[in-house]
């Protein structure tokens, strides 16, 4: 099999202590920038995100960012999705060799490289959303309040699940049917994944990339470009830790169970806590460990210790 | 042992598919939002960045963050660095509760997550460097060019190495020590490290957060902070995999080679390529891989495969 999608072939001396030291050609995670513009029905244009992305699925990922970011609330908002180009700057991407690596046509990956989601006509956007992230210019005494409170935007509190709870054997068997779906971190060990499956364990989508949020954020995507948000009915797994910004994406998306293969933040089990989301880390050997909303899964003998 | 500091204690549900279930007290990495100000001299301060870190450090990480991003360039820049506070917003964190967490004292976790870096008397920024981030309103047509080339910004090829090639078994040696020094990461299994080490493999400063980046800049802004940089006469491990961004921060503060535990992108071995750093990857199990600048590390024999 070649390289997957996502990949791109690299010269490196391989080291080790008892053999010896051989030149090898080896696969890596592709990183490349992506920047997300908003176009609205003027023509005029806003850069609201740049975030260094493994390429694929770019419209999706553009779509669940501004999605989970509370820009956009449901698809038809959205005109079309398109890569910028052709056109732009002729010159390569000044200073950056492609010593050892694949050679890339410099024009075309810098038009790859930028997105815009256009948005239908009469469709307002509320931008100031984003400027947690931006320039502020308050006074010091109440420098943390805006910032730290703007993280909660948004985000509401999952209903009460009426659906009878997740089998605990259902959990174990998650990572395994994630890493059968991950061509590409198997040939590089570099990739985040995400993966959403329904109630019953079946696989629906998986995405890869550098980023873990981006991972995060292609998944949701897609399903936001499906018409098929909110996710009340599924189960998140996501293949390292889980971040107060995984737990923000996922509640924006209604998912109500996120599972990790990873730890935990002490901020994840805060925000999951607070909006009824059911949080498990550590989900691998047959083990794992639930932090919040434990109702959702099946417990085989009755057990309040956690719910003090 | 008690927990250390960036540990916080939490009760959870402990599944396991073959033992009873036990309710369970486990340790959690902390993760909070901190506001990075710079402060002038004319008493207007500004917010750049807002981060999810582990407390801890602060000093070290704005520092090192404004140092990396361009922003400061010597030690002597700054007047004080300080959290902002007393006083602020009364209330606690709206909508967050401390169910099942250690309590947290909401002010003065507020006024923490808040530090300001004074400089001193004329001393002028430019904060443009950030504005990468941030909104930008040029067309269409060149919409990539400002942005990727940004991130080029500021960072100086190395210089060809003068000391004698690094011997391989000292590699093999650096993720034994560096997990010796990690005291949280064993208690959460959530934290990032970085580790800079002398040329002969002793180590330098350890720090570790919930973002990699923080975990970086954490050790860079403690050499800034004490006039040490540039680094040219280190070796940095970090204990995850090497992205772009961490490539960036090194090549910043002048780190001839950096090992990463787990895989580089393409994108980091393209900038470490450009700009003449020694990228290592997979450093563990006594293996590792040269994608970079192999001059500095010892071979056993000739070999040129890999300089194409």
């Amino acid at each position: 099999m070649g390289p997957a999608s996502g990949v791109i072939s690299a010269k490196v001396r391989r080291i080790h202590s008892t053999t010896n030291e051989e030149p090898h050609d080896d696969l890596l995670a592709v990183e490349e920038p992506l920047e997300i513009r908003v176009g609205f029905a003027d023509g005029k244009h806003r850069a609201v995100s740049i975030t260094m992305r493994t390429p694929g699925n770019d419209d999706e990922l553009a779509a669940g960012f501004l999605f989970t970011e509370g820009i956009l609330k449901t698809p038809d908002q959205i005109k079309q999705i398109k890569h910028c180009g052709p056109g732009g700057n002729p010159t390569g991407r000044k200073g950056v060799s492609q010593r050892g690596l694949v050679a890339v046509e410099q024009d075309a990956l810098r038009a790859a490289n930028t997105i815009r989601v256009d948005l239908n006509e009469g469709v307002d956007v509320d931008l100031k959303s984003l400027e947690r992230n931006f320039y502020t210019t308050s006074s010091c005494g109440v420098c943390g309040k805006s910032s730290i409170e703007a993280l909660h935007t948004g985000v509401t509190e999952l209903s009460p699940d009426v659906s009878a709870p997740i089998d605990p054997a259902l959990i174990h068997g998650l990572p395994a049917i994630l890493r059968a779906s991950q061509e590409v971190f198997e040939q590089t060990g570099g990739l985040h994944a995400s993966a959403l499956f329904d109630r019953t364990g079946k696989l629906e989508i998986v995405r890869e990339d550098v980023g873990r949020h981006n991972a995060l954020d292609k998944v949701i995507g897609a399903k936001f470009l499906a018409g098929q948000t909110p996710l009340s009915e599924t189960i998140l797994l996501v293949s390292g830790r889980a971040s107060f910004e995984l737990v923000q994406k996922a509640l924006m998306a209604g998912i109500p169970i996120l599972a990790a293969v990873g730890a935990p933040s002490s901020l994840a089990v805060e925000l999951a806590a607070e909006f009824g989301m059911t949080l498990i880390g550590f989900v691998r050997d047959e083990r794992f460990n639930i932090y919040t909303g434990e109702s959702r899964i099946r417990s085989e003998r009755v057990t309040t210790a956690a719910t003090n």
